[in-house]
């Protein structure tokens, strides 16, 4: 497997677009993406859990149903959540007037937003936009889509990788926006999974929710589940691999593919978090099983306290510890140790349940570093987890004091 | 019922004191609290559900199972959490020095800590200084007490009631500590109750359980659980009112003005928040149950995303909706409602489903108050729940990013 260019246009048969429709009237980058595969394709989603759903997630949510679709437009400015039958009907045109254009079925159009939350959205500018749009449409438009999907991104956010399925080459190609209201359950805002695989509806719904529990639903910056978030797979089989019906070894490599991207995203998505400076990495090992290890993981990159004290440069464990202890996940502490590593350097801080005396220019010198990763080794199991989060800034505060004037 | 002055020394038979005994070098006020009762007392007790319990958690957990206790010592500067053995072994010395001086059975005092968590605290000057603590317990104590279990707590926090219970005049005082490290279960550090009414450790027990669910536990400054949460109630029944054994009328009369005291504490604690600006509370009615209400109202103050809102004044209503759907509690969006309310006065902001176009500056006037009430109307039955928290700030993010040093 071999990570390569081209993000969402990087599979055979997939193009991309953007344009600035002028959804929010402040806005002077594009805001308006399509994705489209020139044939039908296997396609699977994962929405959010909140009760409160967006209406493109709503409308999304219907058209994917069948396991089938081609095209996926999404737009930043607007979330078009809390919005009623007014804002249904704004996403079921959207959905529409690309069918029109791009000459498909517009149950095979899925539709994503994201921006503000409770306001209208302009769906007049994006019927405008609509042509343009779809006349775009072109090999390298991954390069145009991944920035129209950003909102108070700081960094587009793509990757793709290439590997072998039964002698076939194989291509998996994703893009993804995400920076504030970020948590598990999903990790993100929105996110676009393309590949040339030929694999069943059914499989690739299955990949798909397996590889997010590993890697999206790892992911925290703030502890809000948004009310947009999305995860979509398109798969249109034109790699010529024989198709993935059953969960054998051609579907483990596919997972283990799609694992690659998605863990690069929910990284990305972590060290882009609003206002943040640094990237935390907890990793879990030892612990009583996979599911128990990410439970601790995801506790200690969601903690406040633990976030804030990364933002210091604060070797301070005990807030570590703490979070693990209120996860719901059960370990033993005196068969707990816990260490900082940057990559440069590592100081172990607490060893089998007894504090150490460590070096603490040390411990600051490697929490000064951009990515740290913190390991904590139990004795419980060989169960192993990681997760993603970000320090809590004076940036974040600021972003959030204010976003939608 | 009457809110009257004396805190934790109000109820009759009570007495506090306070003295600097130095277990943080840095500190220059008192870090050492104690609190008598002149006859033995029911005893009950709530502590935190985090996994990793604090030392002195475990001793107190021990000491309180026979439904008696006399005395409780409480320090501040050191939170004698993963410190093991020798913190254990500390947290018993610090009850037997103080028993020794009191001629208590060492089972009857209970011990409290608070501060930094992973260091092993210094009880030699713990007992150094107990003889002193001992011999100024006083009537008027309590306004020592009540400064000595301060961490960053920029309020001392404290109150009493006096009510009837079958014609004899019942007191309740409590003072309680706790501005970060502050989630559910429980939204507090360390909390002491007082009472001179008669009423048997289970229906003690019982009183302070229910009167916590809708109290401390409806707090949240930051979403981390401490390891050191402790509300502890002594009551010695000097107050002459029939003992309370049962669930009647005077047991409900009990659980009425505890709540009163209980309420008042976690509305100072959210207020206190550290580096907070707002105390932001969240009303909700009409919800199916009490309990669900409560649970949308907490995931509300919560939301880190609606909190930076309130520090910026921006009444984005969007994130109080998107918080209630992710707090795993069931309501009709169509049938919902918001407003904030300042007490000098009110916008709606959402109707019915619906968002309003409300008037923008008179919602930055409201939000601009120091206490400011979200309202939230649901129409899924009579259900009630009050949850208090507070705005997040650019000083939260500071207090916490070097807390240790």
């Amino acid at each position: 497997m071999e990570f390569i260019e081209g993000g969402v246009c990087a599979a055979n048969g997939f193009t991309a677009n953007a344009v600035l429709a002028g959804i929010k009237k402040s806005r002077t980058k594009s805001d308006l993406a399509l994705i489209e595969s020139e044939v039908p394709c296997s396609a699977a989603a994962v929405f959010t859990k909140n009760l409160v759903k967006a209406e493109p997630v709503k409308l999304s949510m219907k058209h994917v149903a069948n396991g089938k679709a081609q095209a996926v437009v999404a737009n930043a400015g607007n979330a078009n959540a809390c919005t009623g039958d007014q804002g249904y009907e704004a996403a079921l045109r959207t959905a529409r007037a690309a069918a029109a254009h791009l000459g498909l079925d517009e149950t095979d159009v899925l539709v994503c937003s994201t921006g503000v939350i409770g306001q209208q959205i302009n769906v007049g500018v994006i019927e405008s936009a609509m042509e343009s749009l779809c006349e775009g449409l072109s090999k390298d438009g991954n390069a145009r889509a991944r920035e129209a999907i950003m909102t108070t991104d700081t960094k587009h956010k793509e990757a793709a990788v290439r590997f072998e399925i039964g002698g076939k080459t194989v291509t998996i190609g994703t893009m993804a926006k995400g920076s504030g209201m970020i948590h598990i359950d999903m990790g993100t805002m929105l996110g676009f999974v393309t590949t040339d695989c030929a694999i069943t509806p059914r499989m690739l719904k299955a990949a798909l929710l397996e590889s997010a529990e590993r890697t999206y639903n790892c992911v925290s910056v703030d502890g809000d589940t948004s009310t947009n978030d999305t995860l979509i797979a398109l798969a249109n089989g034109l790699a010529g691999n024989r198709m993935i019906s059953s969960k054998g070894r051609d579907y483990r490599a596919f997972v283990a593919a799609l694992d690659a991207v998605n863990a690069e995203m929910a990284r990305n998505i972590a060290g882009d978090g609003e206002g943040a400076t640094h990237l935390i990495e907890c990793a879990v090992t030892g612990a009583k099983s996979d599911a128990e290890a990410r439970k601790l993981a995801k506790a200690v990159i969601s903690s406040s306290l633990v976030k804030a004290a990364f933002f210091g440069k604060d070797a301070n464990w005990g807030r570590i510890l703490c979070a693990m202890g209120y996860s719901g996940g059960v370990f033993s502490q005196a068969g707990t140790s816990v260490s900082f590593d940057s990559g440069k350097g590592a100081v172990e801080v607490f060893h089998n349940g007894v504090p150490l005396d460590f070096d603490e220019p040390k411990a600051k010198e490697i929490l000064g570093e951009t990515e740290v990763k913190i390991r904590v080794a139990l004795s419980d199991g060989t169960g192993t987890g990681t997760a993603w989060g970000c320090d809590l800034t004076y940036d974040y505060v600021k972003i959030n004091g204010d976003y939608r004037t």
